[in-house]
């Protein structure tokens, strides 16, 4: 994608290892581009825990010496993303607090879409708020109710939460992986020798050299304490029922989590490879070559070009040096922000008809750059395929999205977005080729941002589509941000 | 005084000021002896919050774009002290949450004694606590009074806590200085320009050039709004009450405050003075030179070479230099720890008889190297004079000091400190003598350190002393060193 | 390749822009995979030379503040390699010294291989010397020519020069960009505007928007003043000749450029895409699917994949945020070194006879732990295609490669390496199909690594080969890596 | 002094200890005052040096690795002072080289008057400079020196240096200690078990627990070898000739060195109480309090308020915790500059006729805002005594003055400073006051800086005075501040 948006975040969980924080640094460390903006780690040492947050990537943030002083056999940590605004070291998780019950540490991933509701609510009752976490709002949650025993606590808890949430739970006694009942975010389960892991992907297992067990399943929650492990449905309805209705975001398998990952039990690269081959098949067009936005469209590229048959080739070479710093030139040079990232390789556009291939347009801004650098290299024709449906709809879930208005696919037809674009032409993979590619069904994954069904809502009894109200309610929430979009000409 | 204890704290707040972050910045440099741990920031822009925190100086905490993005004309701030062991970024102040009456931020120097119980009753209701700090306690009691009004609530709460606070507190609408019934930490008010100011001390005041108005009393509760300044007795006695039973913490007089300060409407370098006119009077000695221990004791130790008409000289010399990451070296340097900081002057020590005024002993280890070092420069005779009494009982309202058993004072007599330290002689200034020097009374200061009368509790209705047993209890907060007294041999 | 060598650095200057510094910035950015150790930046502000050196990745070693302070239309930079050992501020380039003709600044890409001579010489001559750099070296020349006219000197001091050199040198008058005579390194240049711009890349170019003009040729010294542009020829013989007996560094196109750059006047991608196609073509075998070791053999992995008509695949991950002060974890990890950065795509290689395309083998270290890791991701068989030939001898021209005894292609056959990297089949491209897929010729080019014809030697008279005494005693010089080559089992 | 001018640098070498660097780190650490813009060490291990150098305090250039690092039982070091303008990590010191003779390293204090002329020499032989520093020229004369034994060859080159030099010298053989002849900078010998070490001040002895020995006496080179310790006299004169003709700075008595120190082989304090003695004897004043100007002035405070019997007080706060990063805050407060560092002790001046003793006066600008600051404190009268005499000359060896028009006591009347300053009388020390003060005579110290009286210079025949001329021409060499000199009203 040549305009990055970022998932809200990483999580990683070991239970039964004498060196928990050092494979958790490792397992955030391969879960590092799902969040650049803070990393934290929380240990149990016995009964009691240890914790380091920092601001920064995770070989920043953690040094030997911290590492090393965060004893125990136990850890949970999380890596979050980036937005501007919001960046506060209070925010980094896990979210670790002192209560009645002793000490509970939370690391989240998603978004709660009646944050504002629970928020509300518990204020009213006397809750103070330190974070804009969701994982606080658990807390206080488990902090009030009624229940005696902590796994029956977060179950009623948990039944309170509506939207998207993967999360990994430490206390004293539990280390705790469980998805929300929708499915929405990844969790994975894996092994390592007697220690259990968590990881919202699977490369987290890889580089420890943990094997891969299985997908935690929505509405599930699996306990591991000293002697064994336990699953839990805490969604009372029977397994099935949740099979039938998940709403398992299928953005993860079009752009954020890394190709060599597992996530919902399915690897990612076939799929993604799978939606380049459906997207050269709804879209076919003659060309010399197949390039791809690199990094994250080179599987479906890949994949556009075995099933048309036209060329792979490395068009756009993309810098990796870019740090946080980056001192930006004066006016003088144009279009400075899309070449400090990405470079032409003229042998290859050269007096070329090229397919571009990328995974998503959400502004076009950056693409009417490439495309720009693309032409001026020499190619004859330009040819844009997406290798997944326009994006019309904003994401509540956990996408840092911009708003509806910011959208290029929610505001321009096609004919519009192309002329912006400057292409020859441009094609978006259809929602029903984006499902065939991945093989899976409405009633597995979420395309609301493609299709503006909002994952129907789970509030114990009914299950129903979110009205248009409480659609355009919720958008009050989203960021705003401040580039417009430049009108096509 | 050689062995450092540290204070809990200075806070500030400044309300009218367009440049609100960046005098709070100077006021806290000013105040920074009192804390180099962490520090933070928090203005209001208009009804909107920013905040900033960090660990470490406030030099290195805040840069000048922190400082440009804590934009509002109202700001409170915080330096704390440090502590091995609970070093955490959660712990700097001020203390921002988001509650159902909006925001607060609050800033605390002093120590609550009613902690466990608040904590306790506040966790049993369903309270999270992500930090260590009182004003967390605060915070959620607010959360939770009944009362519809802000100050109304605060007053209520304020009831609850036993124990030191100075405090500073902002919302959207006030910016808040109080004290605690007893007074026991320090709180002034200035003025600059049309901007009123909160200090622990008045050197803040001076650095950004603004005017001392007085001190803040002891239950009193000054509060800014836009168009006018309203002073309040929240604990509901009369004034002249409240002045009878005050409980001042003498040690900012004997060592804490800077003496260019005012605390308690009070300067504090004659004060200091006057306690080594005092220790003069109370136990002279011949000697040829009257020498200090750098920077702490150099007030008294003039005070006493003027009174004794023994001339006052730099006997040594103290390094200002010592970082956070100094590096020591092998064993093979004795006493290394004492030379990285002191040297003697051996043209002053050389043969002559030599008195040496310091503020306090806490454990007697540094002032051993001190000695030693003193001798073997060539002092024919040492005779410590210490210008305050002997430190026999830990203090509970917000300085960091050893256990009972930790004290010197507490668990031998002078003559065994005599031999200990191997000095000629050794005196302690009187408790009257200190009051004397002072100026004040019983009535005014808490003595309870060197007297082992804690301040009378305030209950709302009753003030009594802590039983016994409260005291015993209340010991088990104490943070035990690690670093045992070496018996005197 | 999966053990990375490092390259001699990378040179940039620019003459006739207001923003040289912020430009050369730039440019070295986008070389900066040719040096991660330091960087450094001076600049002529009329006749006054400012100078800024760091340790480290450009964007660490420069700031807004220091780009500014940095002031004039000129300026000359470079970016260094890392080696251990030599780390040092004092070696950053390039070299700033004051003399009698002024101030001279040099940046260096290349090695010398008559340094010691040169050096003991100048030694002999009074000569002092603060770092390890040839730039130094040649300054002392400069200083000690006779030649009154800086040109003439340069010349007469270039003609004593042995071995690599593409420099670019600055002083208060002139800004020159020059090849050594074979030409074994790269130097071309650009056009922004009224500026010309010297690189070791053209991506640097590319970055700033710059034109890219030509080579500097072999032997050719481009010399910018105020209001022109000249081409000497220092080296007298006519250009045809020089033509003749290049010896321009084949590894440059097989390894180190990056492939959207020209270097020697000649696009890097299709070179590298054919030594894919060549290698297909003399190695041919049955499989299904071809992957690349990423990210500096995808372009042979694509030229291989086109030519075999065999698919190309992602098949291993590369992660890219791997900072410098990465923590190891214990020994419990095996092959970790390998899995921090590379983690194989299961489901490109379950089941699949792969051919894995990589640039060249040096030790066989890491890449034994990459087929390893391919074959426990179910790989059915590994075949390995090398694009260049088998790697036997060091190089004395500037890449920081082991010394012969290190080198696996220099010690064991075929059958053993192969043997030893447990593959199924190896093969390496031929010298025949190296120069083929370059287009070029062994006049052109310089295959010492490969084939151990070092390039003849210039001495004003004769080209000669260095003897075999010359050769070994120039290994001398190399530096001898500690980890040893694991014995074949 | 409230005008800071700083010293041209502190050394320190050690010899026979295998903890060399982590001693030599301590002995920097306790000449910090003497530089603190860059810091380095250089150490030998067996005939191997190792270097490290960087910018900023000696305890943030050095880390414990680092130190480990510097293996060797030799070391020498240096501290640089800061000055703007050449702040440059090449002029760090020591200066490490490779040359003919193998290596050596040079570390230096003071400063040589024929630098223009030696390195215009040197030059026009071919030498190159990359830094501005004299160790450098010194290496470049041994590495043209004919002789062959080095230290025949050092004395050649030291015979042709004129100025101030104390230096620390090491190669693979020796550690040298040497003075100039006129024995401008001070260098003290020392001990600690069977290693020998040369420091600027003894307080680096001190910190180490070494032993102080002599000062090594002017024109002395003093020689450590393995078995022996060696003194030659290079300035071949007999040791009575020079006894009769140094040029100790008498400025390290006044203000550069620490109290605590010896310099010269006297100690510093005596000599700094006397300065106020004799100064109370020659301009005695009617006064309530004597104050100095922390922390330089307090010696000689004391002197005074003993000499006079009026009491000594400290009526201004110093402020330690300035760190370089401060953040100015707008003009809004006036006289910030001195508010950071200094506070006024209003108790001890309100009302109070006082006498503020500093040790010098340089350009005028701070001090007119100390009296301001204690005139707004209450302060009835104020009366400034001036522990010098009238600064009226710049320095040529190695103090970093402002040229002579900007002294304000070359450029204004002592009524017309007295205005200035708006103080109530203004008295300064006589050059007999202050020879007599420090026991000394005109043919021991240079008084250049008040009298004049340029030390004469040495040329190996004759010794001469500098003319007008050559001293106008050496002030061209001098920094030219920016900050004018308000003019008096």
């Amino acid at each position: 994608m040549s305009e990055p948006i970022r998932e809200a975040c990483g999580v990683f969980a070991i239970a039964g290892n004498e060196e928990a924080s050092h494979l958790t640094y490792l397992g955030l460390y391969a879960l590092q581009h799902r969040g650049q903006e803070s990393a934290g780690i929380v240990t149990a040492e016995g009964e009691h825990p240890h914790a380091h947050l920092g601001m920064g990537l995770v070989a920043d943030v953690f040094s030997e010496e911290v590492l090393n002083q965060l004893k125990g056999d136990r850890a949970i940590g999380h890596v979050r993303y980036s937005t501007t605004g919001s960046s506060n070291i209070l925010n980094a998780q896990p979210i670790l607090c002192e209560y009645r019950r002793g000490w509970v540490a939370v690391a989240h991933n998603g978004n709660l879409i009646n944050t504002l509701e629970l928020r509300g609510k518990l204020e009213s009752e006397g809750s103070i708020f330190r974070t804009a976490t969701d994982s606080e709002i658990l807390i206080h949650l488990l902090a009030r109710s009624p229940q005696l025993d902590f796994l029956d606590a977060l179950e009623e808890c948990l039944a309170k939460l509506r939207g998207a949430f993967s999360m990994v739970i430490m206390n004293d006694q539990y280390t705790i992986g469980l998805r929300d009942p929708l499915g929405i975010r990844p969790l994975s389960l894996g092994k390592l020798g007697d220690a259990y892991i968590f990881c919202s992907e699977t490369s987290a297992l890889d580089i420890i050299g943990a094997e891969y067990l299985r997908t935690v399943e929505p509405g599930e929650m699996v306990i591991i304490t000293k002697n064994r492990i336990e699953s839990r449905f805490y969604y009372k309805q029977d397994i099935a029922d949740i099979r039938r209705k998940q709403a398992q975001c299928i953005f993860e398998l079009v752009y954020f989590a890394r190709p060599d990952s597992y996530v919902y039990g399915r690897l990612v690269q076939p799929a993604r490879e799978n939606l380049g081959r459906v997207l050269a098949r709804e879209c076919p067009t003659e060309a010399d070559v197949v390039i791809p936005i690199p990094d994250s469209s080179i599987s479906s590229a890949i994949g556009y070009a075995l099933e048309s048959k036209i060329p792979y080739q490395q068009g756009i070479i993309r810098s990796h040096y870019i740090g946080r710093t980056f001192i930006e030139p004066s006016q003088s040079i144009r279009d400075f922000g899309c070449k400090i990232k990405y470079n032409p390789v003229r042998s290859v556009l050269e007096g070329k008809r090229i397919i571009v291939v990328d995974d998503s347009i959400v502004r076009g801004t950056t693409m009417r750059k490439i495309v720009k650098m693309i032409r001026k290299a020499g190619a004859k024709e330009i040819h844009l395929r997406i290798a997944s449906p326009v994006w019309m709809e904003p994401c509540y879930y956990g996408i840092d999205t911009p708003e509806r208005g910011r959208l290029i696919g929610a505001t321009h037809t096609l004919e519009e977005i192309q002329k912006h674009l400057r292409v020859d032409s441009l094609r978006y993979l259809s929602i029903e080729g984006l499902l065939q590619a991945v093989g899976g069904t409405e009633e597995e994954f979420c395309t609301a941002c493609f299709s503006g069904k909002y994952p129907i809502r789970w509030s114990g009894q009914a299950l129903e589509p979110l009205s248009k109200k409480e659609v355009e309610a919720e958008k009050l929430l989203v960021h705003v941000e401040e580039e417009p979009v430049e009108n096509p000409t």
